[in-house]
């Protein structure tokens, strides 16, 4: 068995109203950084799986981001894979 | 001015307990995903800004996140960012 990293970015699909994105730039414009627009809040998550190959640990992580780490109604994930010396 | 784009990943410091990340863990070990260890949960934000320069758009940037966008108490942010057509 090998050792893997995954690195997964979760972002609202294109159109999803982003609440929490427009809460905070809203604020950034009260604190005068007026500069700064289109804010888009995600999650960032890493984690470690332990799989036989590299395509054995994508598919594993794929299903956790489909199953419970993303929901892919709303939202888009991209996961950065690499081996893990650990 | 230019426009640029910023994407900042925001992680819990080394040594901060992560609850989220270990909530999700026992979640994926009672799903059967059992080789999934050591998950941390973050944030990811995407944002537009415009600057004068790229160095005037990072520091714009890393101000943002020192004040708001993260807390420099207990998370590390990392700002990526690249020029944008828009």
């Amino acid at each position: 068995m090998n050792n893997y990293k995954a690195f997964v970015t979760i972002r609202l699909r294109d159109g999803i109203l982003d609440v929490q994105g427009k809460t905070v730039e809203n604020a950034l414009h009260s604190m005068a950084f007026n500069s700064i627009n289109n804010i888009k809040i995600g999650k960032y998550v890493e984690l470690n799986v332990e799989a036989e190959s590299f395509e054995s640990a994508e598919e594993i992580v794929n299903q956790a981001c489909m199953q419970l780490i993303a929901n892919p109604i709303i939202e888009d994930y991209f996961i950065d894979l690499v081996e893990s010396e650990e």
